[in-house]
């Protein structure tokens, strides 16, 4: 998911007593997929069994469309400011990603110390968005992506509902993180974000470990305001290269997620039957993957259980596989193929999904 | 009509086997004019024979307001990909020219090889505009353009409803479209975008040929859903070059094109008297280039003849001249005069429109 | 305020006769601050004398929040041509300052001439947020900025309505600017906006002087449409550097504000008591500003009065004091407080105002 920067502009700027560099990066993807939906028999009338063909741009991207900019200066002294600004969008059509947050993906200013870290205010990931990443074989491109689940309703061609696997809700406004340097491979995260007397107040803190073939990550996340229980969300995961190929998993255990979690994804629950809404989630997923030249092959297997207070369940999957072709550094084509499982799997409109595209890194 | 690459930004970068370079291009027009109004006669009252001086920025530019980021990878052995990010705007009031599509000018991720041809997919133009460009003296820009035809309604200032004299929906979303190399001066152009179960299918089909003096395409279209039958657009133009002036001229065929044209115009019927609505359009339009060192001089006349089921029909036209000066190859100066002709000249709102702009490349 | 350009990416394009050198650049802020308000005890139910932590980057920042791209090319003969596009942003958020203008801080195309002077095309600055500019210890930056009044409505997190210190309605869209060249240090400037039938027109000169240590602006401009008598704003202002300090200052009259004047504020007279609506303002503000090394402190006082015709008047001010510290030339960290005085002292969300954060231009 993390874009390359590929077109740097750079110059030296004098500053009061220091020599300071300063670069302005632009950056982005295009991507696009052909993609074959059939729907499940139990969605709804003139959509079940359905398929469709489609162009898709905002739905199962390898990696997510978007521009950027990207500020670096170093201040000297290890010290260095920044800061991002990336808008998502929809090349099918040329709509920006969010109707109302045209710079939806990262806003930020930081200021950092190579010795004492990071802080960084503005619009930022959560927790569980970095977390999950590490849990599959294409970091949550196409139809491979367990955070972004299925859709449960609304026409076959245009978007609905959610249902997710792992609950991922991606972003936070009004965030202060702090990062913290590496010590023997291991960093640390917090963030807060205050509610303004508008949204639920965020908490997050995350530790992530990088050594050798391991990278592991834990986050833990609180979110609401009162009175309400606050939302809780665990999300663990990573990956290890055992040489033959790459071992990815992760597991995420979600607490009282409704009404207090921002963005809670669509009651699955009152989707499949009348009965009470569900509260919490369990999720786990293992994957693999192979790089082959400049073949990548990946496949994964996810599953969630939903629970509610009367000990109801509900379970939802996926299964799929995938390949990319890289044909530069910047421009990667790729099918894959996936398929829905567990008690709602005939429940949601991606019941299979076949996909054929290119992605496109600037 | 075709933005020049005026700042690039380069570097090499190195792929698994060879070495691509890419680029990203910015670029962009600002294009705004002082236009003097006089409303038809028979427009509504208040606004009949009304005039309006006006700062304008979205209708009769010489090139349309936009910024755009344009990206070239060359992968080697004559390999290469590519994409544009183009958003319209409005410099007379810093609005986005679309309110939902901020990347509606044109958005497509592209791959190439020189003797196979080009795929790309993606928001892109109808082939209906390509060709339109072509059957005008200054490439369908100021009052002299037909594809952008009046405003038959709203009040003085503002936008309202538009009758084409040329049929021109300039885009459509999520097409794949496949470019042939040039054989002879030969180019052909297939394109199809699914309706994705929302909007009505596209078909397209376009030959160009480029030889010496002469320019030449014909398109053809169809577009709709069922039951009703699809809408079929032929469009046909080109130039000579006489030497002592270009002579350029175009031909319409529409057919069936009410419900099913996504974009179809006001019915200029109705606007007339309480008849059956306008099924049908015959377009032509000639007129003459003269290029005289920075000056570009340029006249002509463009009637639309629109028929319903029930063999009535009405007529409209323009006649317009203009000439622009160029003070380099970015930026010029430029002014025009047009006038509605047939029998809806006096139901329009620019009945006669002077203008006076400058048009800035960057 | 003027944003430096960092960024350049210049190249040489020949041009019919003369080498004209043409250049793109990016220019943006972030600006992000912490901020604890307290509201006035006399606002409404629920807001009164409650108070918010926040992250704020739409009100009071050290410069406000935006990207834009800026064009030149140099024509020869002293001629130039140029423009540009400028977009606010929130970057708590990731929403774009304007729901409505993406580009909505500038977008306009200029031509000048050395020794004749510029014409500029566009939406422009109002006169009178040119001159208040020069009135303020920073530029209008931080809650010591008095062209950003008060919030005197909505909810404590969230934007409501505002009352002005100073009234600055600050760009006006359609506009024709002409700036004239300097003489012995005096620059004039005159805009006109035809209303085009949609809006108010308006009509505005300004005078600037700058010579060694003294800076002077005044400004006079009216706006509005028949048949309500015309909008009428005198704005003047300045700054001597005294070698130990500098003194600001400025002074703003405002005649037949409310129904005419686009963009005006809310009436704060309404806000006290069942009265009739104000229609005049008088505004003076005082300030110093001392820089030491990296670190620049500022502090001032402003004050309005409302009046309407009945002769009832109300008062409002602010005092306010703040700090900032240049880590480079384009990275400043800031503090400031300011506290509202005056008969609606206590009518204000923004009572008091403590802040700290962070200015990053690129």
């Amino acid at each position: 998911m993390r874009v390359r920067s590929l077109a740097t502009i750079s110059l030296l700027t004098l500053t009061g007593a220091a020599l300071a560099q300063s670069s302005v990066t632009i950056f982005g993807v295009l991507d696009l997929s052909y993609q074959y939906v059939t729907a499940g028999n139990d969605v709804a009338p003139g959509v079940s069994g359905q398929h469709i063909h489609r162009l898709e741009g905002g739905q199962y991207t390898l990696t997510a469309n978007r521009l950027g900019f990207r500020f670096t200066e170093d201040l000297g002294g290890g010290i260095s400011a920044g800061g991002v600004l990336e808008a998502g969008l929809l090349p099918d059509t040329g709509a920006a990603a969010s109707a109302t947050q045209f710079w939806n993906r990262q806003t930020y200013v930081s200021l950092g110390a190579s010795s004492l870290g990071e802080v960084r205010l503005g619009r930022q990931y959560r927790f569980q968005d970095e977390t999950l990443a590490l849990t599959n074989p294409f970091n949550n491109g196409t139809i491979l992506g367990l955070n972004y689940g299925y859709r449960s309703s609304g026409p076959l061609g245009s978007p609905g509902d959610f249902i997710p696997v792992f609950v991922d809700n991606a972003r936070v406004d009004n965030a202060v993180q702090y990062l913290s340097p590496a010590f023997g491979g291991i960093k640390g995260q917090v963030m807060v974000a205050a509610g303004e007397g508008v949204a639920p107040s965020y908490h997050g803190l995350r530790l992530s470990y990088v050594q050798g073939p391991v990278v592991f990550a834990a986050a833990f996340e609180a979110e609401g305001s009162s009175p309400l229980p606050r939302a809780k969300l665990l999300t663990v995961g990573g990956s290890v290269d055992l040489g033959l190929f790459k071992l990815v998993g992760g597991y995420q255990r979600g607490r009282d997620l409704n009404a207090n979690m921002v963005g809670a994804p669509t009651n699955p629950m009152a989707l499949s039957d009348s009965i009470v809404s569900y509260q919490h989630t369990t999720t786990y997923t293992v994957g693999v993957r192979k790089d082959v030249g400049a073949f990548a092959l990946g496949a994964n297997y996810g599953h969630v259980r939903f629970d509610n207070s009367m000990g109801q369940d509900r379970s939802l999957g996926r299964a799929a596989a995938g390949a990319s072709y890289s044909l530069s550094r910047q421009t990667r084509l790729f099918v894959a193929y996936g398929q829905s499982t567990g008690d709602l799997a005939q429940r949601v409109i991606e019941h299979r999904l076949f996909q054929a595209g290119i992605n496109k890194l600037f």
